[in-house]
Order: C-alpha cells, then sequence, then structure tokens
C-alpha cells in the first residue's frame, strides 16, 4: 500500500494532473488543505509521498514548497510532472452563460481572467473562494445561477458542464509539480538536481563562483532563483536546478567542488526530467 | 497635481506602505483592483506613477509585477520602498475572540495564520475574500459575530478593533513594493538598477557569462530569478537587481559589454536603494 498525499480538496489542478499522469502508481490519494500540511504528513511517515505545485500554479503558491522545502523539512524530490492547465467556467446544467448572476473562484485565478469577464460577463459579481476546486462545489450547491472558473476534471466530480473553455487572458504555461518523499532515487539516465546553495555575504562574485562549477564541466542550469534567508539577516540563498544526478559525474564533482565556498548546501533530490509539456 | 496609482482597494498593504512612506509625495492617491490595471493605467498616462508589491506580499502576485513590467509596458521603477508586514484579526468593537463565527480573508493571508486559527479558533469556518482590505470591509457591514485577516490600517479606515496581533505563522518578512512611472532618475550617489536579461539558448555558461560582467566589476547582485519567457519556448530570462545607476560606472560598462551576449536587454530602471527594513 502506498499512499499519496496532494494539495486539496478535491477538484483541484493539482488532483487532475496527479490522477491523469501518476494514477497507477499509488494506492491511495489524499487530499491536504496546503501545501505545508502536505509536506509535514510526508515528513512525519503519515503518507508515503505528497504531490505539489512548484511553478506557475493558481492554489499552490510556489514560495509556500520552496519554503517549506527548505526550512522545514528534510523530504527528497522523487518526480516532476509538467502539466499543462487551462481555466474553464463551469456550471450547473442547463445554465447559460448569459444568466449567470456571479463567479466563484481563486482570486488569482479570477485575475487570470480578468479580461474574459469584462469582456463577457461585464458588471457580473465576482465571489472569491478558497480554491478553485472549492468554487465548482459551491456552484454545485447553489440554487441560484452561478458559475466557477476552475478545472475540467472539477466539472466532472462537481457535475458541472463547461459552458467555456481556456478564458483565461494569456495562453497559460503548463504548471510543474513535483512530488516529494523520503527514498533519494538511483540515476535514471536523464535527470535532474534540485538543491539549495546557502552563501554568507552577497558579495560580488560569490553566485560566480557557484555557477562557474557548473559552468566548467557543461552542466546545463534549468532555474535559479534568489532568496532571502529567513534566518540570518543579509544570508542569502539560491534555489538552482541543474542537469544531471548528484551521484554521477559531471555533477558529482561538482558539488564537491562547490561546498567549501558555501555555507551549507541542501541538496533536494535527483530525479527524472519531465519531457517539456506538448 | 501629481498622481499615483496603487494596488486597492482601500486598506490593503500597498496603500499602508503607500501612506505611510510617501503620502507627501503625490497629491492624488487612486486604488486599482489588479496589479496589471495599476501599471497599464500609468501607461496609459491616465495616473503619473503606480505602487505595486514586487516580493512577498500577499495581495498582489510577484508574478503579475514582473510579467507585467517585462513583456507588457514600457515603464521605469523610480523607487523602492521596503516596508514590515504583519497580520492582525480584526472584528467589529465588542466582539471577543471567543465569538467569532467565521474568519474572512484572501486564501494566501489565511495560509499565513494556519497555525493561529488551529491554535485559537478551532473549527471556525475561513470564507474566502478577493483581498484582505475587502475582507475587513464585509466584516464591518455584517451584522453577524466575523473577524477577518487583515491590516492595523484597515482597521482604522472600516472602523474595526484588533483582537489579535502579529498572527502569521512566521514572522513575516519585509514587503517589497516600487513604484513605477515614465521618468528617468538622475543618480542619486546609492542606487540600484533592475533589468531583465533575454538569452536565446538555455546554454551551459550563458548565465556565468552574463554574471562575469558584473563580477568582473565588483558590481553586487542583491536579486537573480529565472523565468520561461512566454513568447519563444526555449527562451529564458533573467530579471536582475545590481547596484550601482545604469548610466555610472562600473554598471555603464558592464552593461555595454553585455549587450553582445544577449538576445535583448531590458532596463526597468535605476532607482534610490531602500534602506533596509527597521
Amino acid at each position: 500500500m502506498t499512499s499519496i498525499g496532494y494539495l486539496g480538496p478535491r477538484g483541484t489542478f493539482t488532483e487532475e494532473a496527479l490522477q491523469s499522469r501518476l494514477a497507477d502508481a499509488y494506492d491511495e490519494m489524499i487530499p491536504y488543505p496546503t501545501v505545508p500540511s502536505v509536506l509535514l504528513a510526508v515528513e512525519s511517515g503519515e503518507i508515503d509521498s505528497g504531490m505539489v505545485p512548484i511553478e506557475n500554479s493558481v492554489e499552490g503558491s510556489v514560495n509556500a514548497t520552496i519554503d517549506t522545502l527548505t526550512f522545514e523539512t528534510d523530504l527528497v524530490i522523487e518526480r516532476e510532472v509538467v502539466y499543462p492547465i487551462s481555466q474553464m467556467l463551469l456550471a450547473r446544467p442547463g445554465v447559460g452563460i448569459g444568466e449567470v448572476k456571479a463567479v466563484l473562484s481563486h482570486p488569482q485565478a479570477t485575475a487570470q481572467c480578468a479580461r474574459f469577464l469584462s469582456e463577457k460577463l461585464p458588471g457580473v459579481e465576482v465571489r472569491a473562494s478558497n480554491s478553485t476546486a472549492e468554487a465548482a462545489l459551491e456552484v454545485s450547491e447553489s440554487d441560484e445561477p452561478l458559475a466557477a472558473i476552475s478545472t475540467e476534471h472539477a466539472a466532472g466530480i462537481y457535475g458541472l458542464d463547461v459552458i467555456a473553455r481556456d478564458i483565461e487572458d494569456y495562453a497559460s504555461n503548463a504548471t510543474r509539480f513535483i512530488v516529494v518523499g523520503r527514498k533519494h532515487n538511483p540515476p535514471s539516465g536523464n535527470d535532474k538536481t534540485s538543491m539549495v546553495c546557502f552563501i554568507l555575504q552577497n558579495r560580488p562574485g560569490s553566485l560566480l563562483e557557484i555557477l562557474s562549477q557548473f559552468a566548467f564541466r557543461a552542466i546545463n542550469l534549468t532555474k535559479i532563483e534568489s532568496r532571502p534567508t529567513r534566518k540570518v539577516l543579509g544570508e542569502y540563498c539560491f534555489f538552482i536546478d541543474v542537469e544531471g544526478h548528484s551521484e554521477v559525474e559531471p555533477l558529482a564533482g561538482a558539488l564537491e567542488a562547490l561546498k567549501p565556498a558555501l555555507r551549507k548546501l541542501k541538496l533536494l533530490g535527483s530525479y527524472p526530467a519531465a519531457t517539456p509539456p506538448d
């Protein structure tokens, strides 16, 4: 019996990505209300793995994921899933777009659809929900002609119809999710590695010193983000993704060479690289 | 008459920071509903300047600010404001914490106070609002004993009492706001410069090439963030803040030397560096 927790409630984008890509890998899938609650449940052993968004999502804050992994847990990223996300307008069967009295969604989803709302539903009230999934649930339970900005997946769960498709103002990027657990992956031959580098002084060239260890070995960086640490004033950390596995050359040697330049190196795991979104 | 727009509605953290730090600099302060609407109103000339959060905020998405400045406008960052943020629990005068029937706030603010809510208000319903300010407004207009997670500033505007202070689970970082406009600043002697570097290939060493131009000249980086661009698949951009003014050496020379290595360099402005938060 393997269990996976995910950012819920039922009907979120995270659940949609999990069921679409990894349904066969777990015996049990359990929704949790927040990103930290998913990750802490894995840390405590309550569940085997957890799936949360890490880039470009509506419901889960990227910062919550990165901060919890960096400062609160010693978990390992086991897998990444890149999944295309699209906002849909959902209503109870029989409700047409002209009858909609109010639109419900998470404020960030509403903001992503601002142009659609002002053109197709001008003057219609916008109500906030705690998630796009909760919006769909509320619409399904109301007697009023309401609509939710939510997922196609949630339409199926809550018995709603999709009355307008792909309503976000900008063709949305895919969202990147990660599956975290407690076991390190062996090399797969096509891996990525995530890490957090802590440096003590934000002095000119300190980042260059780190990156040169990768560049000299022709290791490609796929992501870099600087963040102030929450603990020490003036201490910075860099959240870095590179191609390769931490136990395989050339990355193994680069990590070894990095250590003297850093206050701390926290490896967040090596995992098979997702193919780019279709 | 100079006017400034800001991320509203009345009572947001952005308004609080604006009134606390820059109240004397503008004749008129106008709330806008979203980050892009503030920035586009400056771009169109409807207002002279705009103030929006760019790092660590609850209400305004950092991505909305960075993406709009990068891809949609040709605005200039004129100023930065670093302001400490704290979440407060607000209720109508006379309502004690034991009577509270529901807590209202933006879902991200609610998430930041999860531990407080589970310890002090276990089982109490949590309702979503479009902003922390809207939550305060709703609490002030309701006959029920409700509470809002919002700002001290909003308590004053909507006639509410602070019934619990500093309720976020982690001592919050300060939020960084920027003021954008259309005029380039002359050097002040203590400046920062923000820019977006577009590179065509995410090849090993391309970022190193950029950073070495700064490091060779002992120019300190204060922020770096990689982002996929929305236009071209495989094109990346780096959002970079450095110390110095773009028209003053050594930064002027570094920017000149950078250009051949980049597909495009978009300068977002040079502005006086904020003193660190108190």
